[in-house]
């Protein structure tokens, strides 16, 4: 947790209000940071289903492992997050932690360890000492109320410069349903790597199979489109719960992502998950920009994609961005290294709305001084059009400073 | 050009032999550059083959294009350099001055222009003007001598800090051959991105396709196992030349790459390819550590590698390298993100000899003070056992400094 904001902080951060059958409390457990919270729990009612989306790494951490597994009953009563610790490459001890943690908050909450679901982010490699957590999750059970989100967004953080939420209402059927969201971010973090933890919440009476579809189809272009330095992490979790209350005020049981009725609820669930993608991005470490990457003209949408992302990953596009220099010669570096199929001669670019390259060339109409002044702002959009086809997509990325450099470089101790 | 040397910067230089067939000259035709040479005429014999391998960019430089089409031919007569303006993103013209240079040369030296090979690098979208070539190469054609290979190597400099040469001299039949090169560095410069070129001559009578043959092989674990920061220039161009002199001093003429009496020359031919490609690591932007990553027990050879590019692109681990932080967790989060077979659970992981990690979590026997004090050496191996199979592979990467973020976030002007 740094001391200084950062600059691309939102400056209005949402009253959250409560979701019915979702209690929350956090406490300082001590597990590596010391005078701030350091884990959470969430008490669900009875009936909620849970939906998860994990890392893609090979060497997932044991709580990813654990979280995969559980997620195959569907049903879900507790969510425990701890940082200053990732339980990742830990071996059987971290395997051993997890069953020890969900048992603790199983016992605390009253229901089966099949039912909780974990997350951690920290340190990778430590092992985790689990017992820990004995009388810290039975105080937090008894402690557990329907407020506190931010708290609960703060107790998560491990590098972060400030927490992440996000809510929306809408109507399902008649009834009002509200859904919430959590995240830390991606700022990538000393003394180890950073993790992506998100944790979203409805009321909305879902199916675990319709939430699930709901949130693969969600992230594609929210947190999938959001990079700050390719980096994958051990860890990346994004949970969703549904307790299922909104049905006592009326509201439809849903089973099919595909439900007609579920149109408004898809929007404001994809809207809470932009929120928080957006609030990663611009809180990546020692990020000064936040930059927005579209490309379009591509052969399709996978490929204009695969272009951004190496647009958005390049280290020389974005230190060019963080000295304010429209360089837009490497950002054609990074369409030509992509491997996807572009034409030089049919490229066009284009920052914040002014081109500056056209047909392959420098767009003889372009003023340097006009763009060297759009770049000072702290969001830059940086326009490729292909000329080849009807493919777009869009991805979120930071500029990469000398503090990344000295935030990562920094010792573990 | 930096003014301040890499402290990676080899400290023994090789004193240049001449090349029979072989003459260069330099000249400063201010083309960015001031008050230092940024032309390169190389003129060569009749009967000279010539083979090449380049950028895998779909948006490559006209002199790319040039070589490319022009290598079918398989003779070459001049080879002309030129930094401070890669003539990359021109358009028409950029085709045109490619076009216009290679005639000035081909005047100059008395050959077609077919017979002219070109390399660029500097600026992108810079329109180029290819008439101030018109006198300056035909007073280095009169001006072009044997000896001068620090001067050329210094001519094709952009920010490298120090100037790239290697040579070997091999026997050939009964005859004694030689091969030098030079390069160019991949540290990513300011005014614009870097480029990867380099120039390899041998008086050896191979012909063209034995030349080619030899390159592409080559390259593989030289040019292609060394990255900066993952990105690819639109101009990076590897050119060899066999003037086929040294038959006057009774070597046999080969033309095909698997003929046994070839197996020396393969050999110093690698070398020096492998002499100059770790020097390009050595001369990457900002560098202040050499990083060679060695992957063992992957499944293949190939996934290996794919590993050993995860790791050594990875921001986090090069910021890490950076910090003197024996950060394996960071490791295990690149070969995680390979997307190649790994198992947690059987990896191991060493910084210069010293086992971190074995089995899925921390060697019990490591010691943190004495990897600390390896970590403060120049040069640093990293070592992953897979163990999974008998696939290996090495790559050469530097570590990611304040200074590169400062050297690319410079304006271009």
């Amino acid at each position: 947790m740094s001391s200084k904001v950062s600059p691309l902080a939102p400056t209005d951060v949402p009253a959250m209000p409560m979701i019915a059958g979702v209690r929350l409390a956090t406490a300082a457990a001590g597990i590596r940071y010391k005078g701030r919270t350091d884990v959470l729990l969430v008490e669900m009612e009875k009936g909620t289903t849970v939906a998860g989306v994990f890392t893609t790494s090979k060497c997932a951490s044991a709580p990813v492992e654990w979280c995969r597994d559980k997620l195959k009953g569907g049903s879900a009563r507790a969510l425990v997050v701890n940082s200053g610790n990732a339980n990742a490459f830990t071996g059987k001890s971290g395997k051993q932690a997890t069953a020890l943690t969900a048992q603790l908050a199983a016992k605390a909450v009253g229901c089966k360890p099949a039912e909780v679901f974990l997350a951690s982010t920290g340190v990778i490699g430590e092992p985790i000492d689990a017992t820990k957590f004995d009388g810290v999750l039975d105080a937090l059970a008894l402690d557990a109320g329907p407020d506190g989100w931010m708290d609960a967004a703060k107790a998560i953080m491990t590098t972060d410069t400030f927490p992440k939420v996000a809510t929306a209402t809408v109507k399902l059927g008649k009834a009002k349903v509200t859904i919430n969201g959590m995240a830390k971010g991606a700022g990538m973090i000393a003394p180890d790597m950073a993790t992506m933890l998100s944790f979203i919440f409805t009321d909305a009476p879902l199916s675990a199979s319709c939430l699930q579809a709901l949130l693969k189809a969600g992230v594609t272009d929210t947190f999938n489109a959001v990079t700050i330095d390719g980096d994958t992490s051990t860890s990346d979790t994004l949970l969703a719960f549904a307790t299922g209350a909104a049905a006592e005020n009326g509201a439809p049981k849903i089973s099919r992502a595909s439900d007609p009725r579920l149109k408004a609820f898809v929007k404001a669930f994809n809207a809470v998950l932009a929120d928080l993608a957006e609030q990663v991005a611009r809180d990546g470490e020692g990020a000064r920009k936040l930059v927005e990457i579209i490309v379009e003209g591509a052969k399709t949408k996978v490929s204009a994609r695969k272009i951004a992302l190496s647009i958005a990953n390049s280290p020389l596009v974005k230190t060019a961005i963080a000295g304010e220099d429209a360089n837009w010669g490497r950002v054609v570096m990074a369409v030509g290294k992509a491997g996807e199929p572009a034409d030089r001669d049919k490229l066009s670019i284009s920052f914040n709305g002014i081109r500056v390259a056209k047909a392959g060339a420098r767009d003889p109409s372009y003023n340097e001084k006009e763009v060297s002044a759009e770049m000072k702002k702290p969001v830059i959009q940086i326009k490729v059009a292909l000329g080849l086809g009807k493919g777009r997509d869009r991805v979120l990325t930071c500029d990469l400073t000398k503090e990344y450099v000295a935030i990562n470089g920094d010792y573990r101790s």
